[in-house]
């Protein structure tokens, strides 16, 4: 039985394309660790990540069919998947966590450059003892272990069709459950009994997980924008500000929306409207050939003349898929140009006075010929709590 | 306004602790990035941490008070946890993510080993690009940057009373849910419907996340334990297993139930009998100066005799904290020896027939004289499921 989340040509696909920038870096083989990315190149997803007793391996070659590398608890579940052949070592083992295993298999590779790819570099996290990676260097001692992650994310980058779709529907489930705060959350209530009750209405509405959901409130604006829900009471006057990350099969929304408490004030009233104001012009903006850069500056030429203080965000904006942030960022120094198949996040923030941010955000996927909002839009003024 | 779980006497002792840990093992100083051990640490926690946009660094001193080196972002956030100074850096920036902020940071550190440590070794994740640790390496020429989690291991592995009460009440949140299962889940539904139901059931009860459930079904066992809820529907006949981490402020229960859905083969039922019998054999035994390959040995004193063909789990539970499963492994030669204050889960399983296992788990405290249960016993029986 499989428990694939797409055709198994959309995987094929996948490992085609990696194949093809593993050929431009150089590489005879990849690595994978992480569970993004293991989820990416076969399909395959379990809460069991949360045991980091045992590491998992996908290796990649520069041709041909994928190997699993796994604990052998894991046999019976990643035949289920898009996977090409399977190795196991009995786990947990400490002394040999995979690591003979995982470098007799890279050894066994077909060898043109010399090099293979481990996820190394922007935004990675190797999913491993870093310990046991330098010792699987050490075993391959005419391998050079190179950064692989610029391959990973030239793939990842384009989102297929289907891709967007799961997207959409997360922004969509999500934007549903967005519009019913008012008609439950009230003055009086803390932030946390308020986005307890949202998280269970996007489960019901059929997410697969919120991950994540950073909440905050202040009067008139808030300091940051990442922390849990507290037990703060909601009182006349608050910006309450959710932010919320939910996925379909893995794949994240990730939006904000804030909420007037009561009569707020004219200064936050304002601030709201420009960055409202700011993320139509990013919206606007997006279509392939422009800079992020680009998208940064225009969003800054609303933010600016409107009192922005500062933004200890350090960005306007940034990728979203099976991570609720990936490369690139909004900002005035990241190169990268946008393509058809990218999402991203339009999220200009700022502060307007000190201690008082308001941050706003919606999801687009950029098409042949602009942008495609894969959120419901928020209205220009708040939403009220009364 | 202090957002701390617990009071700040508790966080105080364990940086204390882990100084001395650190003596003994020759740091300077020790960096912690992942999110377990900085919540340990700190207090902090987030969902922030789905990002891996921008590492956050905690340097704790050989004395002293520690040293958080954070993103800009997170200033005013880790403020109100257990931190001594706070240095930023504007973030996100992929060309220097903290790099040379942290370098110079060590670098300024009193010098007496020229050790420092990092989340190297067993059952760690390095939270930061591998080439950036590397480069942080090459930027401190005269220090030695060495495994630092035994130090994180043997301090986090003796849980304090509040700790274990934080344990003891995911595991009694989870464990009036299990008793109510029988009552809503019916044969014809899918493993999916019956956990999505319990996940809202467990939050609704106060636990603040369910970040591992693990589900499968199948005619009197099943083939393996890591699974997402499938959509499989509940047949007559079926041994269904649901296996549940859910956390109070970060602290994981983490044990499973099996229903009988309808009638049940007697091998099922026996099976189950015998696990269940090695879950009262280990508990029985488990008390201070008990090594864990002990635990395993009585455990598979009953499976054995009872037609144990294999387990493809690799132990018979483990520790269990901040984490959904911490060292030490219940197995023939994990050295460890159990201490008061050690949390460990008790769980036994075997595969009787091809492709049917019967897995059952319950969590426990070491107490100075035995040990202290922190779930509700299961049934000797298995519930049903009509």
């Amino acid at each position: 039985m499989s428990n694939l989340p797409f055709p198994k040509a959309e995987f094929a696909d996948r490992i085609e394309r990696v194949q093809k920038s593993m050929q431009s870096h150089e590489l005879d083989g990849l690595v994978i660790t992480a569970p993004p990315n293991y989820r990416y190149f076969t399909g395959y997803d379990t809460q069991f990540w949360e045991s980091p007793a045992r590491p998992w391996f996908l290796v990649i070659p520069a041709s041909g069919e994928t190997i699993a590398v796994v604990p052998e608890i894991g046999e019976p579940v990643v035949a289920t998947y898009a996977v090409g052949s399977i190795r196991t070592w009995p786990a947990p083992r400490p002394q040999d966590e995979g690591v003979s295993l995982l470098s007799s298999t890279l050894s066994d590779l077909p060898r043109r450059f010399g090099r293979i790819g481990f996820e190394l570099g922007r935004e990675s996290v190797l999913r491993m003892p870093v310990n046991d990676f330098l010792q699987v260097q050490k075993n391959l001692v005419s391998i050079q272990l190179v950064d692989g992650s610029p391959c990973i994310w030239e793939t990842r980058n384009i989102k297929s069709g289907a891709e967007i779709e799961m997207i959409r529907n997360s922004g969509q489930i999500v934007s549903r459950s967005f519009e019913e705060v008012p008609k439950f959350a009230r003055k009086g209530m803390t932030e946390a009994e308020v986005c307890r009750e949202m998280t269970i209405d996007i489960l019901k509405r059929g997410a697969h997980a919120v991950p994540f959901l950073a909440c905050a409130s202040g009067e008139g604006g808030y300091a940051e924008i990442i922390s849990r829900p507290k037990a703060r009471e909601l009182v006349d006057g608050d910006v309450l500000i959710i932010d919320i990350g939910a996925t379909t099969h893995g794949y994240f929304c990730d939006f904000d929306r804030n909420y007037a408490v009561g009569k707020i004030s004219d200064a936050a009233a304002k601030a709201h409207d420009a960055v409202w104001r700011a993320t139509e012009a990013g919206i606007k903006a997006a279509r392939p050939g422009v800079r992020v850069s680009d998208l940064w500056r225009v969003m800054m030429d609303v933010l600016e003349p409107a009192g922005m203080r500062r933004n200890n965000v350090g960005r306007l904006g940034h990728g979203l898929g099976l991570q609720l942030t990936e490369p690139p960022s909004n900002s005035a120094d990241d190169a990268a140009v946008l393509e058809a198949g990218m999402v991203i996040t339009i999220e200009p923030g700022m502060e307007y006075a000190p201690g008082k941010m308001i941050v706003h955000e919606e999801n687009i996927a950029i098409t042949p010929d602009g942008a495609d909002l894969l959120t419901t839009r928020a209205p220009r003024e708040m939403l009220t709590i009364r």
